[in-house]
């Protein structure tokens, strides 16, 4: 008989204007199988949630027609959903549907699976689902966690999507020359310590006093003269996701001319073929503690909506975690 | 004993707020020697100006301080000015100075020289005053007319900085591929007709109707889907030149983000080194008739204040120049 297991799953109540609430995100319970159905493909997974990741872009996912249609999150063609977790190969997470349990990147430990690349209590990181047990009807998109030796949960931050999405902007957008000058907004986080570590000098600015603090590996120093042939990665805009359309604008522009400034867009899921050598890097520098990384963490699932929503006022100091199950 | 003429000047009145009227530029009459001073570099041209430009662009070098030191024309370090022409490198212009005659990209005939590289004859385009007769202090960034058999005047427009600011922009920046849906915002110019030829299906949008018939040769299609690694390059927004700071803000900008745009901004004086490339492509295309050009003409420096501030309101249809001389 197959096991069976009583999960709580957190479910988006409707789709979201203006600054997301709590209350949009509701608990329920649901009763799953812990085995793989006999309908799924040769490519699925059953996982066990252990850490799940809060991340801004999640805000474009509770959004509805006109602002995905046009701008805010369309990372891809919409597909069928699966069902717990959908999958759209590298170009990202799609938006949520409304009574559905949302989903987002996470580590997981493998509990069945029908690949045999994926083996029972393998450990991965990728997109799950919010709730304890996810059926993952696809493995692409999975990565499998090989350094099992640095803490789990940051291969929700550091390790994971969020800090690849900080290589990529420095390393790969921003092709970055020792000796420039960086500016970094929300500079409590990677790039900052990647552009010190790589030999630029480094200007941040952060949310909030306490983020200023821990920007205490970053050398601040100001600007004396104009910079000219600058380049700006782009990978998001928290501050504009919680916004009724339209957004605030952005002013000045035309210093992009007179500057000579290159501002570039990307989203990191074109990047994953980077993903060992961003580890290979990053791995190194997090054993030797050349890297600072601070986490926030809410513990269980009935915590998880609070957390989540607690990013867009930027309550959080460091990187938002939620704790599902430790092992 | 040295000849002397009386000539007409367009003299700046006072700094520039909001739309620059046709009355913030008087004329003068001057009494000048046509011949260099003593005192000049062995680098100094007076020449006879023939054919000045009207451009966007000046209407930064007509506004002071706060923009001009954040954003709007900080094209160079402020140097001393010459007589009538201060240069800059390939810097581009400077900033206007009240009560001087005010500078601008221009064809001319040179009447006297002190260098050897530069007779008496020749003709030349470059950054000139509006005036009759001007003296150039030093030579760099004037540009010797090889191509005498084309309208001399297209020197200030498809063959000279404006072209070359199409070219630089369309095939530099934007590295376009065959095949390639290409959007032209001020689509009577040089960038659709480029692209067309290139292979490009084009897109374009112009600010009157009178202008959209210019579009005759550009194929107009419908975007019919969303296309993603695009490239913008901009090389200025004449929309805002006229506002009071701050400018209007630009919006949806986090489609950069989730279309993976990259958007830069130039200057084609960082370019120059171009300028034989883009003439060696373009005055073939102009000779076979491959590229319309139409020119908006103004006669007499007396009726250029009135073509330059047109510019804002869109007024010129084809590029606006002004008429100092035929020869």
């Amino acid at each position: 008989m197959v096991e069976e297991a009583s999960i709580k799953q957190v479910i988006l109540k409707d789709y979201v204007k203006g600054f997301a609430k709590e209350s949009d995100l509701i608990l329920k319970n649901s009763i799953v199988k812990l085995k793989i159905p006999n309908q799924c493909s040769n490519d699925a997974v059953l996982v066990k949630n252990l850490y799940l990741s809060c991340d801004p872009y999640m805000r474009g996912r509770m959004a509805k027609t006109d602002r995905i249609s046009t701008c805010l999150i369309p990372y891809g063609k919409l597909t069928v959903i699966t069902k717990n977790v959908e999958f759209l190969k590298h170009e990202g997470p799609n938006v949520f549907f409304v009574n559905m349990t949302i989903t987002g990147y996470g580590v997981a430990k493998i509990v069945d699976s029908s690949n045999p690349d994926f083996k029972k209590g393998d450990l991965i990181w990728g997109l799950t689902g919010w709730e304890e047990y996810s059926l993952i009807k696809s493995t692409q998109g999975l990565f499998k966690i090989q350094n099992a030796d640095l803490p789990l949960s940051y291969y929700t931050g550091i390790l994971g999507m969020p800090g690849h999405t900080a290589y990529i902007g420095f390393y790969e957008i921003c092709s970055p020359k020792k000796g420039e000058y960086v500016f970094v907004s929300a500079a409590s986080g990677a790039v900052g310590q990647f552009a010190k570590l790589f030999g630029c000098y480094v200007v941040g600015s952060a949310g909030s006093k306490d983020k200023k603090e821990l920007m205490f590996r970053v050398a601040l120093i100001r600007l004396k003269e104009e910079k000219f042939n600058g380049r700006i990665a782009v990978c998001g805009m928290i501050s504009q996701y919680n916004l009724e359309d339209p957004d605030e604008g952005t002013r000045n522009l035309l210093c992009l001319v007179t500057k000579r400034i290159r501002m570039e867009g990307f989203l990191v899921f074109d990047y994953y073929n980077l993903y060992p050598k961003f580890l290979e890097m990053m791995v190194p520098l997090v054993k030797q503690g050349k890297i600072t990384y601070i986490e926030d963490v809410a513990q269980g699932l009935e915590n998880a909506p609070n957390a989540l929503v607690g990013l867009f006022s930027g309550r959080n100091v460091g990187k938002q975690v939620v704790v599902v199950a430790r092992e």
